[in-house]
């Protein structure tokens, strides 16, 4: 929900509604739908397609309302939020369906941002792999501590608030003070 | 058949035979590869290469004969019967399989337009999700036709039609008289 | 290992250590990825982490050790044994789960050049598939050598070298002598 809503309100250009349904449905399922068929699960909206639903009365809604709620900060906000609820449930659909917890890990961060960049790749815009942001970094941090709570024996529960607190207020941090990692180019002028 | 040769046509540019081939096979076979992934069929092409082998003859055939033949307005026309079949094609093969309707119409959807867009994707050319023309609403109505003619107790071969029907007549509209939908930013502008 | 190797040199350019790992994980493992949807098997790095933690290992050496040991040019010879390697096992993979010869042959140039081409199309750079080179070529001429020797009753280990001779040798051609294919657009201005 939070995914789809944050997402969503980046899909945002000159799009008639088609096309912007089309660009919120990516967003909103396609890096769930990356990590089932990575795992071999039934495509989680295929069969169960409410969430096919949400996406689009969402688009729909966004589309009637018109642009002027989405002030960037505010659409930034609701993104971190759903990318910090998808990173853990997509390393918990993972570790549930028995796989390993490196593999689990790597299916949060895909879940949490693959949406986002096949919808930039296709709108033919920068996607976060491009921007020096932290994004993928918050939710690799949120995947992880996911995985490694729950493999010191928290509950699913415990483990998925801590992997959602620590990849959101990285993001957050990310937000506030434009943080970023040292770049690889940035060693070449170092060293 | 006739989306590969439609689609095939618009795979031209300044490649050699192989990447040409590339290019063909992707658009040809691209949208039914996602729909047999998403629905969790195996993928239809690989155990029956017959439709390879049709979309590389076509490719060397179109390569061969240079490309005089090809005026854009009769590959729109090809195209827009390529699409129309697929998107048919595509939803058919997805009800058949046992998933429900709106899933079954996206199915069409990405069957008919999504072998093209991962073409202009991988070209580097604007997908037909950035120009602003009927291709995506009209595979969605002829998807969506075929869907409640066939939930409405129609053959199948009856839905079939109905739909082909339906998105091929919007497509050659739009093609004839440059219909497009309302923009987003149009919306924008206008309140 | 090589195709990881040399493929993970070609992910520079200004990234962070988890993008620049993320891009080097989709070039390692995609093409592998896609080849195993297709033909139905399960994910290959999913169930064992430890091909991701080879590529993520490599993809942290590299970063820490920075760019000065890429040379274009030895990027390019590595580059082209893990292309060679790729296309034999990918056809050979496909092979032995019972896919036929010609889609055998296309998932060993898939596992050779897709997770190349797909690290470009997210990394907005223009894509083997838009270069004059012979790559996808060297790809397929491998895989087909592959699936013919075998095909033709040779042991699968002789098939392999014979595949990957095949592909490292038109390559080496191609990077040594700067071979490329007529195009399309030359027989145009020819004709």
């Amino acid at each position: 929900m939070f995914g789809a809503t944050g997402a969503l309100a980046a899909a945002r250009g000159k799009h008639d509604i088609v096309t912007f349904a089309f660009f919120a449905a990516f967003t909103g399922v396609g890096g769930g739908t990356l990590r089932d068929l990575l795992i071999g699960a039934p495509v989680f909206w295929v069969a169960r397609p409410g969430y096919l639903i949400v996406t689009l009365v969402a688009a729909v809604a966004v589309w009637v309302l018109g642009p002027r709620p989405f002030r960037e900060r505010a659409i930034a906000w609701l993104d971190a939020l759903g990318m910090a609820a998808y990173a853990v449930v997509g390393a918990a659909k993972a570790t549930a369906a028995g796989v390993p917890p490196l593999s689990a890990t790597a299916m949060g961060v895909l879940t949490a941002a693959f949406g986002g960049i096949i919808r930039d790749v296709l709108a033919g815009e920068p996607s976060i792999l491009l921007r020096r942001e932290i994004y993928l970094t918050a939710a690799l941090l949120g995947a992880a501590v996911f995985v490694l709570s729950q493999w010191a024996g928290l509950s699913s529960l415990a483990a998925g608030l801590a992997g959602f607190a620590a990849a959101f207020a990285l993001r957050a941090g990310a937000l506030v003070f434009n943080w970023s990692l040292p770049s690889f180019r940035g060693r070449d002028d170092g060293g």
